[in-house]
Protein backbone atom coordinates (compact mmCIF):
# COMPACT_ATOMS: atom_id res chain seq x y z
CA UNK A 1 0.00 0.00 0.00
CA UNK A 2 1.47 3.45 -0.70
CA UNK A 3 0.54 6.51 1.14
CA UNK A 4 1.84 9.92 -0.19
CA UNK A 5 1.97 12.29 1.83
CA UNK A 6 2.07 16.25 1.42
CA UNK A 7 3.90 18.43 3.68
CA UNK A 8 6.15 21.12 4.32
CA UNK A 9 7.30 19.36 6.92
CA UNK A 10 8.59 15.81 5.45
CA UNK A 11 11.32 15.33 8.32
CA UNK A 12 8.56 14.32 10.37
CA UNK A 13 7.54 11.33 8.73
CA UNK A 14 10.89 10.11 9.96
CA UNK A 15 9.11 8.95 12.92
CA UNK A 16 7.42 6.21 10.43
CA UNK A 17 10.49 4.32 10.41
CA UNK A 18 10.75 2.79 13.48
CA UNK A 19 9.66 -0.55 15.47
CA UNK A 20 6.94 -2.29 13.18
CA UNK A 21 6.33 0.34 10.48
CA UNK A 22 10.11 0.18 9.89
CA UNK A 23 9.89 -3.76 9.10
CA UNK A 24 6.85 -3.48 7.12
CA UNK A 25 8.48 -0.33 5.06
CA UNK A 26 11.61 -2.66 4.39
CA UNK A 27 9.38 -5.88 3.53
CA UNK A 28 8.00 -2.99 1.12
CA UNK A 29 4.48 -4.46 2.56
CA UNK A 30 3.86 -0.42 2.85
CA UNK A 31 5.84 2.61 1.31
CA UNK A 32 5.62 5.92 2.26
CA UNK A 33 6.12 8.97 -0.57
CA UNK A 34 6.72 12.01 1.35
CA UNK A 35 6.79 15.50 -1.32
CA UNK A 36 7.15 18.74 0.18
CA UNK A 37 4.79 21.39 -0.76
CA UNK A 38 7.37 24.18 -0.79
CA UNK A 39 9.46 22.32 -3.81
CA UNK A 40 6.54 23.00 -5.91
CA UNK A 41 6.43 26.78 -5.38
CA UNK A 42 7.09 28.87 -8.59
CA UNK A 43 7.52 32.24 -5.97
CA UNK A 44 11.27 32.66 -6.28
CA UNK A 45 11.51 32.94 -2.82
CA UNK A 46 9.55 29.21 -2.57
CA UNK A 47 6.87 31.08 -0.91
CA UNK A 48 3.62 28.68 0.40
CA UNK A 49 1.48 30.99 2.28
CA UNK A 50 -0.17 34.16 2.49
CA UNK A 51 -2.96 36.42 4.73
CA UNK A 52 -6.29 35.55 4.47
CA UNK A 53 -8.93 37.39 3.40
CA UNK A 54 -11.42 38.75 5.62
CA UNK A 55 -8.70 39.49 7.97
CA UNK A 56 -7.78 37.57 10.78
CA UNK A 57 -4.72 35.95 12.33
CA UNK A 58 -2.13 32.95 11.19
CA UNK A 59 -1.73 32.45 7.44
CA UNK A 60 -3.07 30.40 4.76
CA UNK A 61 -1.59 27.98 2.57
CA UNK A 62 -1.45 29.70 -1.25
CA UNK A 63 -3.06 26.65 -3.96
CA UNK A 64 -0.93 26.69 -6.52
CA UNK A 65 2.02 24.73 -4.28
CA UNK A 66 -0.56 22.24 -3.46
CA UNK A 67 -1.90 21.66 -6.51
CA UNK A 68 1.08 21.06 -8.47
CA UNK A 69 2.25 18.78 -5.67
CA UNK A 70 -0.81 16.91 -6.07
CA UNK A 71 -1.10 16.94 -10.00
CA UNK A 72 3.02 15.91 -9.83
CA UNK A 73 1.64 12.06 -8.20
CA UNK A 74 2.05 9.49 -10.84
CA UNK A 75 -1.95 8.86 -11.40
CA UNK A 76 -3.57 11.05 -9.73
CA UNK A 77 -5.00 12.93 -13.01
CA UNK A 78 -6.03 9.13 -14.41
CA UNK A 79 -9.69 7.52 -13.71
CA UNK A 80 -7.89 5.54 -10.94
CA UNK A 81 -6.64 8.24 -8.18
CA UNK A 82 -6.57 7.73 -5.31
CA UNK A 83 -8.76 9.28 -2.49
CA UNK A 84 -6.88 12.56 -1.50
CA UNK A 85 -7.35 12.79 2.38
CA UNK A 86 -7.34 16.76 4.72
CA UNK A 87 -6.74 15.93 7.76
CA UNK A 88 -8.35 18.81 9.27
CA UNK A 89 -10.03 19.15 12.73
CA UNK A 90 -13.42 20.32 10.74
CA UNK A 91 -13.14 16.19 9.17
CA UNK A 92 -15.29 13.84 9.90
CA UNK A 93 -13.85 12.16 13.08
CA UNK A 94 -11.84 8.82 12.37
CA UNK A 95 -12.24 5.39 13.83
CA UNK A 96 -11.27 2.57 13.49
CA UNK A 97 -13.96 1.37 11.19
CA UNK A 98 -12.66 4.22 8.70
CA UNK A 99 -9.41 2.72 9.37
CA UNK A 100 -10.71 -0.70 7.62
CA UNK A 101 -11.79 1.25 5.07
CA UNK A 102 -9.10 2.97 4.06
CA UNK A 103 -6.80 -0.09 4.40
CA UNK A 104 -8.29 -1.52 1.93
CA UNK A 105 -6.82 0.70 -0.73
CA UNK A 106 -3.60 0.07 -2.68
CA UNK A 107 -2.93 3.67 -1.95
CA UNK A 108 -3.67 6.82 -0.39
CA UNK A 109 -2.61 10.47 -0.87
CA UNK A 110 -2.98 12.42 2.86
CA UNK A 111 -2.65 16.42 2.28
CA UNK A 112 -0.92 17.87 5.29
CA UNK A 113 -2.24 21.79 6.20
CA UNK A 114 0.22 24.07 8.46
CA UNK A 115 -0.70 27.69 9.76
CA UNK A 116 -4.45 28.44 9.74
CA UNK A 117 -5.27 25.77 6.74
CA UNK A 118 -5.29 25.53 3.24
CA UNK A 119 -6.85 27.85 0.65
CA UNK A 120 -10.62 25.94 0.27
CA UNK A 121 -10.30 26.17 -2.89
CA UNK A 122 -8.12 23.50 -3.26
CA UNK A 123 -10.13 21.01 -0.74
CA UNK A 124 -13.37 21.96 -3.55
CA UNK A 125 -11.60 20.53 -6.47
CA UNK A 126 -9.46 17.84 -4.88
CA UNK A 127 -10.19 16.50 -1.64
CA UNK A 128 -12.07 13.47 -1.38
CA UNK A 129 -11.93 13.14 2.34
CA UNK A 130 -11.65 15.37 5.56
CA UNK A 131 -10.89 13.12 8.29
CA UNK A 132 -10.13 14.15 11.96
CA UNK A 133 -8.59 12.66 14.58
CA UNK A 134 -9.95 13.67 17.06
CA UNK A 135 -11.76 16.45 18.89
CA UNK A 136 -8.72 19.03 19.29
CA UNK A 137 -6.44 20.98 17.86
CA UNK A 138 -2.61 20.62 16.64
CA UNK A 139 -0.24 22.83 15.08
CA UNK A 140 -0.86 21.06 11.74
CA UNK A 141 -1.80 17.75 9.84
CA UNK A 142 1.33 16.48 10.40
CA UNK A 143 1.16 13.80 13.23
CA UNK A 144 -3.05 13.41 12.44
CA UNK A 145 -1.36 11.63 8.70
CA UNK A 146 1.17 9.67 10.87
CA UNK A 147 -1.68 8.21 13.34
CA UNK A 148 -3.51 7.40 10.02
CA UNK A 149 -1.11 5.99 8.24
CA UNK A 150 -0.02 3.91 11.73
CA UNK A 151 -3.39 2.92 12.04
CA UNK A 152 -4.56 1.59 8.72
CA UNK A 153 -0.93 0.33 7.68
CA UNK A 154 -1.13 -2.23 10.84
CA UNK A 155 -4.29 -3.84 9.62
CA UNK A 156 -2.55 -4.57 5.98
CA UNK A 157 -1.71 -8.13 5.33
CA UNK A 158 1.75 -8.97 6.80
CA UNK A 159 2.55 -5.91 8.64
CA UNK A 160 1.97 -6.81 12.41
CA UNK A 161 3.17 -10.27 11.99
CA UNK A 162 2.02 -13.93 11.64
CA UNK A 163 1.09 -14.35 15.37
CA UNK A 164 -0.60 -11.20 16.39
CA UNK A 165 -4.52 -10.83 15.86
CA UNK A 166 -6.11 -7.84 16.68
CA UNK A 167 -9.50 -9.41 17.48
CA UNK A 168 -9.25 -8.89 20.73
CA UNK A 169 -8.01 -5.20 20.65
CA UNK A 170 -10.19 -2.15 21.94
CA UNK A 171 -12.43 -0.69 19.34
CA UNK A 172 -12.33 -3.91 17.48
CA UNK A 173 -14.46 -6.91 19.04
CA UNK A 174 -16.22 -3.35 20.22
CA UNK A 175 -15.11 -3.53 23.70
CA UNK A 176 -12.13 -2.63 25.73
CA UNK A 177 -9.28 -4.36 26.48
CA UNK A 178 -8.78 -6.53 29.27
CA UNK A 179 -5.56 -5.86 31.32
CA UNK A 180 -2.03 -7.06 30.45
CA UNK A 181 0.34 -9.31 32.84
CA UNK A 182 3.50 -10.46 32.50
CA UNK A 183 6.42 -12.19 34.93
CA UNK A 184 7.20 -12.15 37.90
CA UNK A 185 4.17 -13.04 39.11
CA UNK A 186 4.58 -11.37 42.27
CA UNK A 187 6.38 -7.82 41.62
CA UNK A 188 6.78 -6.58 45.48
CA UNK A 189 3.66 -8.19 46.55
CA UNK A 190 1.56 -7.03 43.70
CA UNK A 191 0.28 -10.48 42.55
CA UNK A 192 -1.12 -11.23 38.97
CA UNK A 193 -4.94 -12.43 39.17
CA UNK A 194 -4.60 -16.26 39.94
CA UNK A 195 -7.21 -17.57 37.32
CA UNK A 196 -4.23 -16.29 34.96
CA UNK A 197 -2.08 -18.40 36.27
CA UNK A 198 -4.72 -21.68 36.36
CA UNK A 199 -4.08 -23.11 32.77
CA UNK A 200 -7.48 -23.82 32.57
CA UNK A 201 -8.23 -21.24 29.46
CA UNK A 202 -11.77 -21.54 29.26
CA UNK A 203 -12.09 -19.84 32.93
CA UNK A 204 -9.23 -17.44 32.09
CA UNK A 205 -11.38 -16.68 28.51
CA UNK A 206 -14.11 -16.16 30.35
CA UNK A 207 -12.45 -13.84 33.14
CA UNK A 208 -11.17 -11.31 30.65
CA UNK A 209 -14.29 -11.13 28.52
CA UNK A 210 -15.93 -10.25 32.09
CA UNK A 211 -13.08 -7.63 32.84
CA UNK A 212 -13.97 -6.11 29.37
CA UNK A 213 -17.24 -5.74 29.63
CA UNK A 214 -17.01 -4.64 33.36
CA UNK A 215 -14.30 -1.45 32.03
CA UNK A 216 -16.32 -0.50 28.54
CA UNK A 217 -19.35 -0.11 31.12
CA UNK A 218 -17.43 2.19 33.42
CA UNK A 219 -16.09 3.87 31.22
CA UNK A 220 -17.64 3.77 27.93
CA UNK A 221 -21.09 2.89 28.17
CA UNK A 222 -21.35 4.49 24.61
CA UNK A 223 -19.44 1.37 23.51
CA UNK A 224 -21.55 -1.30 25.08
CA UNK A 225 -24.78 0.47 23.56
CA UNK A 226 -22.91 -0.06 19.63
CA UNK A 227 -21.78 -3.23 20.64
CA UNK A 228 -24.85 -4.73 21.66
CA UNK A 229 -26.45 -3.29 18.79
CA UNK A 230 -23.80 -4.43 16.09
CA UNK A 231 -23.47 -7.79 17.52
CA UNK A 232 -25.91 -10.91 18.76
CA UNK A 233 -25.20 -11.51 22.40
CA UNK A 234 -23.85 -14.87 23.46
CA UNK A 235 -25.80 -16.08 26.41
CA UNK A 236 -22.68 -15.59 28.66
CA UNK A 237 -22.40 -12.10 27.39
CA UNK A 238 -25.64 -11.50 28.32
CA UNK A 239 -24.82 -13.19 31.68
CA UNK A 240 -22.14 -10.66 32.84
CA UNK A 241 -23.87 -7.71 31.06
CA UNK A 242 -27.08 -8.67 33.14
CA UNK A 243 -24.92 -8.75 36.16
CA UNK A 244 -23.34 -5.54 36.33
CA UNK A 245 -26.10 -3.91 34.46
CA UNK A 246 -28.63 -4.48 37.42
CA UNK A 247 -26.04 -2.88 40.45
CA UNK B 1 6.27 23.41 31.04
CA UNK B 2 8.06 19.63 30.86
CA UNK B 3 6.89 16.71 29.51
CA UNK B 4 8.89 13.70 30.80
CA UNK B 5 8.58 11.06 27.68
CA UNK B 6 9.21 7.03 28.87
CA UNK B 7 9.21 5.10 25.63
CA UNK B 8 10.94 2.43 23.78
CA UNK B 9 11.31 4.51 20.83
CA UNK B 10 12.14 7.81 21.86
CA UNK B 11 14.00 8.85 18.11
CA UNK B 12 10.33 9.16 17.70
CA UNK B 13 10.35 12.10 19.49
CA UNK B 14 12.47 14.07 16.88
CA UNK B 15 9.25 14.70 14.97
CA UNK B 16 8.26 17.52 17.67
CA UNK B 17 11.76 19.17 16.36
CA UNK B 18 10.15 21.16 13.30
CA UNK B 19 8.10 24.52 13.32
CA UNK B 20 6.34 25.32 16.19
CA UNK B 21 7.46 23.31 18.46
CA UNK B 22 11.12 23.86 17.54
CA UNK B 23 10.72 27.12 18.31
CA UNK B 24 8.90 26.81 21.97
CA UNK B 25 11.75 24.70 23.00
CA UNK B 26 14.72 26.62 21.65
CA UNK B 27 12.86 29.85 23.58
CA UNK B 28 12.64 27.31 26.52
CA UNK B 29 8.73 27.75 26.84
CA UNK B 30 8.33 23.72 27.16
CA UNK B 31 11.14 21.27 27.30
CA UNK B 32 10.46 17.32 26.16
CA UNK B 33 12.48 14.98 28.40
CA UNK B 34 13.11 11.59 26.57
CA UNK B 35 13.78 8.41 28.74
CA UNK B 36 14.61 5.41 27.22
CA UNK B 37 12.29 2.57 28.88
CA UNK B 38 15.23 0.13 27.47
CA UNK B 39 18.04 1.95 29.41
CA UNK B 40 16.32 1.01 32.73
CA UNK B 41 16.35 -3.07 32.14
CA UNK B 42 18.07 -4.51 34.88
CA UNK B 43 18.09 -7.42 32.37
CA UNK B 44 21.65 -8.79 31.38
CA UNK B 45 19.71 -8.81 27.53
CA UNK B 46 18.01 -5.52 28.14
CA UNK B 47 14.79 -7.36 27.78
CA UNK B 48 11.86 -5.18 28.51
CA UNK B 49 8.65 -7.29 27.53
CA UNK B 50 7.67 -11.04 28.28
CA UNK B 51 4.59 -13.45 27.03
CA UNK B 52 1.29 -12.60 28.76
CA UNK B 53 0.07 -14.68 31.75
CA UNK B 54 -2.89 -16.46 30.45
CA UNK B 55 -1.79 -16.53 27.18
CA UNK B 56 -2.79 -14.68 24.08
CA UNK B 57 -1.02 -12.72 21.06
CA UNK B 58 1.59 -10.54 21.93
CA UNK B 59 4.28 -9.92 24.48
CA UNK B 60 3.65 -7.55 27.17
CA UNK B 61 6.00 -4.68 28.68
CA UNK B 62 7.98 -5.94 32.04
CA UNK B 63 7.35 -3.86 35.26
CA UNK B 64 11.05 -3.51 36.70
CA UNK B 65 12.26 -1.12 33.75
CA UNK B 66 9.15 0.97 33.33
CA UNK B 67 8.56 1.44 37.43
CA UNK B 68 12.49 2.48 37.28
CA UNK B 69 12.59 5.06 34.21
CA UNK B 70 9.48 6.52 36.33
CA UNK B 71 11.60 6.62 39.59
CA UNK B 72 14.26 8.02 37.94
CA UNK B 73 12.37 11.38 37.20
CA UNK B 74 13.86 13.86 39.29
CA UNK B 75 10.37 14.69 41.96
CA UNK B 76 8.72 11.80 40.92
CA UNK B 77 8.48 9.90 44.60
CA UNK B 78 7.93 13.76 46.04
CA UNK B 79 4.58 15.38 47.57
CA UNK B 80 3.93 17.48 44.30
CA UNK B 81 4.91 14.50 41.59
CA UNK B 82 3.55 15.41 37.93
CA UNK B 83 0.50 13.50 36.43
CA UNK B 84 1.82 10.37 34.95
CA UNK B 85 -0.76 9.94 31.74
CA UNK B 86 -0.73 6.33 30.30
CA UNK B 87 -1.97 6.84 26.64
CA UNK B 88 -4.14 4.09 25.65
CA UNK B 89 -7.05 3.48 23.50
CA UNK B 90 -9.04 1.92 26.78
CA UNK B 91 -8.99 5.63 28.17
CA UNK B 92 -10.65 8.81 28.40
CA UNK B 93 -11.01 10.48 25.20
CA UNK B 94 -8.87 13.33 24.89
CA UNK B 95 -10.30 16.49 23.91
CA UNK B 96 -9.39 19.94 23.35
CA UNK B 97 -10.75 20.86 26.87
CA UNK B 98 -8.78 18.12 28.34
CA UNK B 99 -5.96 19.76 26.71
CA UNK B 100 -7.05 23.08 27.91
CA UNK B 101 -6.52 21.74 31.51
CA UNK B 102 -3.00 19.84 31.27
CA UNK B 103 -1.74 23.19 29.83
CA UNK B 104 -2.21 24.38 33.05
CA UNK B 105 0.47 21.64 35.06
CA UNK B 106 3.89 22.69 34.43
CA UNK B 107 4.96 19.12 34.13
CA UNK B 108 3.42 16.20 32.51
CA UNK B 109 4.90 12.51 32.38
CA UNK B 110 3.65 10.51 29.45
CA UNK B 111 3.79 6.67 29.51
CA UNK B 112 4.11 5.22 26.13
CA UNK B 113 3.25 1.40 25.66
CA UNK B 114 4.22 -0.80 22.84
CA UNK B 115 3.41 -4.21 21.84
CA UNK B 116 0.23 -5.80 23.72
CA UNK B 117 0.61 -2.81 26.47
CA UNK B 118 2.07 -2.37 29.67
CA UNK B 119 1.92 -4.96 32.97
CA UNK B 120 -1.39 -4.14 34.60
CA UNK B 121 0.18 -3.15 38.23
CA UNK B 122 2.31 -0.25 36.59
CA UNK B 123 -0.85 1.29 35.98
CA UNK B 124 -2.67 0.85 38.92
CA UNK B 125 0.56 1.79 40.75
CA UNK B 126 1.63 4.79 39.04
CA UNK B 127 -0.65 6.33 36.32
CA UNK B 128 -3.33 9.05 37.36
CA UNK B 129 -4.77 9.78 33.69
CA UNK B 130 -5.18 6.99 31.56
CA UNK B 131 -6.06 8.69 28.01
CA UNK B 132 -7.18 7.80 24.60
CA UNK B 133 -6.48 9.86 21.44
CA UNK B 134 -9.24 8.72 19.70
CA UNK B 135 -11.28 5.62 19.16
CA UNK B 136 -8.36 3.26 16.90
CA UNK B 137 -5.59 1.57 17.67
CA UNK B 138 -2.21 1.84 16.95
CA UNK B 139 1.16 0.48 17.10
CA UNK B 140 2.31 2.23 20.30
CA UNK B 141 1.53 5.18 22.25
CA UNK B 142 4.45 7.29 20.81
CA UNK B 143 2.10 8.77 18.48
CA UNK B 144 -0.51 9.73 20.72
CA UNK B 145 1.92 11.04 23.17
CA UNK B 146 3.15 13.28 20.33
CA UNK B 147 -0.64 14.77 19.81
CA UNK B 148 -1.11 15.65 23.29
CA UNK B 149 2.18 17.39 23.98
CA UNK B 150 1.98 19.29 20.48
CA UNK B 151 -2.33 20.10 21.43
CA UNK B 152 -1.59 20.82 24.92
CA UNK B 153 2.02 22.72 24.21
CA UNK B 154 0.63 25.18 21.71
CA UNK B 155 -1.97 26.82 24.61
CA UNK B 156 0.79 27.40 26.22
CA UNK B 157 1.62 31.12 26.92
CA UNK B 158 3.97 32.47 23.67
CA UNK B 159 4.28 29.28 21.71
CA UNK B 160 1.94 30.12 19.16
CA UNK B 161 3.06 34.07 18.88
CA UNK B 162 1.47 37.12 19.66
CA UNK B 163 -0.66 37.36 16.49
CA UNK B 164 -1.81 34.50 16.26
CA UNK B 165 -5.04 33.35 18.17
CA UNK B 166 -7.06 30.27 18.66
CA UNK B 167 -10.57 31.57 19.66
CA UNK B 168 -11.91 30.78 16.38
CA UNK B 169 -10.54 27.61 15.74
CA UNK B 170 -12.68 23.92 15.23
CA UNK B 171 -13.57 22.54 19.12
CA UNK B 172 -12.25 25.92 21.02
CA UNK B 173 -15.73 28.13 20.13
CA UNK B 174 -17.36 24.79 20.24
CA UNK B 175 -18.16 25.31 16.17
CA UNK B 176 -16.25 24.05 13.26
CA UNK B 177 -13.84 26.60 11.92
CA UNK B 178 -15.01 28.90 8.48
CA UNK B 179 -13.00 28.26 5.22
CA UNK B 180 -9.94 30.38 4.63
CA UNK B 181 -8.72 31.94 1.29
CA UNK B 182 -5.77 33.48 0.50
CA UNK B 183 -4.51 35.38 -3.04
CA UNK B 184 -5.04 34.95 -5.89
CA UNK B 185 -8.77 36.43 -5.82
CA UNK B 186 -9.26 34.51 -8.80
CA UNK B 187 -7.36 31.12 -9.40
CA UNK B 188 -8.11 30.00 -12.82
CA UNK B 189 -11.61 30.53 -12.68
CA UNK B 190 -12.17 29.35 -9.49
CA UNK B 191 -12.74 32.65 -6.86
CA UNK B 192 -13.11 33.47 -3.31
CA UNK B 193 -16.70 34.65 -2.24
CA UNK B 194 -16.95 37.85 -2.81
CA UNK B 195 -17.80 39.40 0.88
CA UNK B 196 -14.72 38.54 2.01
CA UNK B 197 -13.26 41.07 -0.59
CA UNK B 198 -15.66 43.93 0.44
CA UNK B 199 -13.86 45.63 3.22
CA UNK B 200 -16.92 45.03 5.29
CA UNK B 201 -16.03 43.61 8.72
CA UNK B 202 -19.27 43.29 10.02
CA UNK B 203 -20.54 41.61 6.89
CA UNK B 204 -17.45 39.66 6.82
CA UNK B 205 -17.95 38.51 10.76
CA UNK B 206 -21.45 37.11 10.02
CA UNK B 207 -20.65 35.77 6.72
CA UNK B 208 -18.25 33.50 8.39
CA UNK B 209 -20.08 33.06 11.59
CA UNK B 210 -23.00 31.82 9.32
CA UNK B 211 -20.39 29.57 7.35
CA UNK B 212 -19.59 27.99 10.85
CA UNK B 213 -23.00 27.24 11.82
CA UNK B 214 -24.40 25.55 8.66
CA UNK B 215 -20.98 23.33 8.77
CA UNK B 216 -21.20 22.28 12.04
CA UNK B 217 -25.08 21.39 11.76
CA UNK B 218 -23.88 19.49 8.52
CA UNK B 219 -20.96 17.81 10.04
CA UNK B 220 -21.37 17.35 13.64
CA UNK B 221 -24.58 18.43 14.74
CA UNK B 222 -23.36 16.39 18.21
CA UNK B 223 -21.40 19.98 18.47
CA UNK B 224 -24.84 22.56 17.83
CA UNK B 225 -26.17 20.88 20.66
CA UNK B 226 -23.53 21.40 23.12
CA UNK B 227 -22.70 24.73 21.39
CA UNK B 228 -26.04 25.37 22.55
CA UNK B 229 -26.11 24.10 26.21
CA UNK B 230 -22.74 25.62 27.15
CA UNK B 231 -23.43 28.91 25.81
CA UNK B 232 -25.55 32.13 25.82
CA UNK B 233 -26.46 32.29 22.06
CA UNK B 234 -26.65 36.17 20.81
CA UNK B 235 -29.62 37.11 18.71
CA UNK B 236 -27.66 36.72 15.43
CA UNK B 237 -26.22 33.49 16.28
CA UNK B 238 -30.02 31.72 17.34
CA UNK B 239 -31.26 33.93 14.51
CA UNK B 240 -28.87 31.80 11.45
CA UNK B 241 -29.57 28.96 13.62
CA UNK B 242 -33.41 29.25 12.98
CA UNK B 243 -32.60 29.53 9.29
CA UNK B 244 -30.69 26.68 9.09
CA UNK B 245 -32.91 24.30 11.68
CA UNK B 246 -35.77 25.20 9.96
CA UNK B 247 -35.05 23.40 6.63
Amino acid sequence: MKFNVLTLFPEMFDSLSHSILKRAQEQELIEINTLNIRDFSTNKHKKVDDYPYGGGAGMVMKIQPVRDALLSIANHSSENSSRVVYLTPKGKVFNQKLACELALEDELTLLCGHYEGIDQRIIDEYVTDEISIGDYVLTGGELPAMVLIDSVARLRNGVLGQNVSYEDESHYSGLLEYAHYTRPSDFEGKKVPEVLLSGNHQLIEEYRLEESIKLTLKRRPDMIKKWQKNHELSRLEQKILDKYIDK
